[in-house]
């Protein structure tokens, strides 16, 4: 099922609360206390959960260990979902060196870059080969997933490779808009207008 | 003055979109043609850049690199923002080795740990110190942007630690949803939800 965008931004919100709890030793929890905590309606919160079909028990909330597994189990963050580390340069390799992705289901199983310098070298175990290898790496690894982090002038060439060698999904992490092809996923982690956020927030309170 | 979001973060589509011209040696664009480009109605664009008090000439459009060069004033891309990394585990150190970052107008002045093994190591030139010198170096380095990297359970703590310490703007990277006292600017890279949504836009695709 296709969950609701804001849904799955607030989903995870509820897992990191609860793995907090579970650490705290807190064995349950109303959804009322995890609206105080997150600010966010304690009805959304109800809502949310109900696409797992958990309920709370009344006056006794929701039981924490079972939901943060099942809410873990759902979100996907449990299983293993491969993926290709497309452009090699400082962001692509801090993106590979980052173990914290596997333990939300990510395992960058290679990389591909067009610097002959990088081609046949391994970072934390992922070996770079040259895109051209793609065809085969998409479908020998089992990847599913596309890392775009090429320069920007780039981005929309690689996604259509990516897309080309058999990539269902392409998270993007260029500021240029790229458009997948019908059945692409496309998701955009847009960390340079985060940045331009908080530079326009800093600047407007002064 | 204050932008709208989705101003913010339509804006640095254009710069990448006019970057890309003028590496081609385009000397002038429609707004007709971003707006095919981009996928952008070209209202809205013209709404956008209306902020910067740039119109773009009849017939003509606008000018590529005057654009491109203002813009990135604009967005504050051009100036330097002083930043340091609270938590320099494994996305901490990965972003401070991004130097993609500083083109961008971010330079990552120190780090913060409370691992032994960590403080008074020095990643790519940036030195990591134990948190209890965070009132310190925000005011030597002039640091005004805390990067939230450290575990999502200490999430919160590490955010009062640095709004303490005189830090103007938190940009959040962990999945804990980070209450900001007033007046200190919060920003959320959700790579987690982000994760969420491509998981569950395949899932549902089967």
């Amino acid at each position: 099922m296709q969950l609701p965008e804001p849904t799955l931004r607030r989903l995870p919100w509820y897992l990191a609360y609860l793995g907090l709890l579970n650490q705290k030793g807190v064995e349950y929890i109303s959804s009322t206390k995890i609206s105080e905590e997150l600010n966010v309606d304690s009805s959304q919160i109800a809502k949310d959960l109900s696409f797992l079909n958990i309920r709370g028990k009344t006056r006794i909330g929701y039981e924490v260990k079972a939901l943060e597994s099942k809410l873990r189990d759902f979100l996907g963050f449990a299983c293993v979902h491969r993926a290709v580390m497309a452009g090699v340069g400082s962001l692509g390799e801090a993106l590979i060196r980052d173990s914290g992705l596997q333990r939300y289901g990510l395992r960058i199983s290679a990389g591909v870059d067009i610097n002959p310098d990088l081609i046949g070298s391994t970072i934390c175990g992922v070996t770079i080969h040259h895109p051209d290898k793609l065809p085969q790496l998409v479908k020998e690894l089992d990847i599913t997933i596309g890392i775009v982090a090429v320069p920007f002038e780039s981005a929309q060439a690689m996604a259509d490779t990516l897309a080309d060698a058999g990539i269902r999904a392409l998270w993007n992490f260029t500021p240029y808009r790229i458009r997948a092809r019908e059945g692409v996923v496309i998701t955009n982690t847009s960390i340079y207008s985060h940045l331009a956020l908080i530079y326009n927030r800093l600047a407007s309170q002064r």
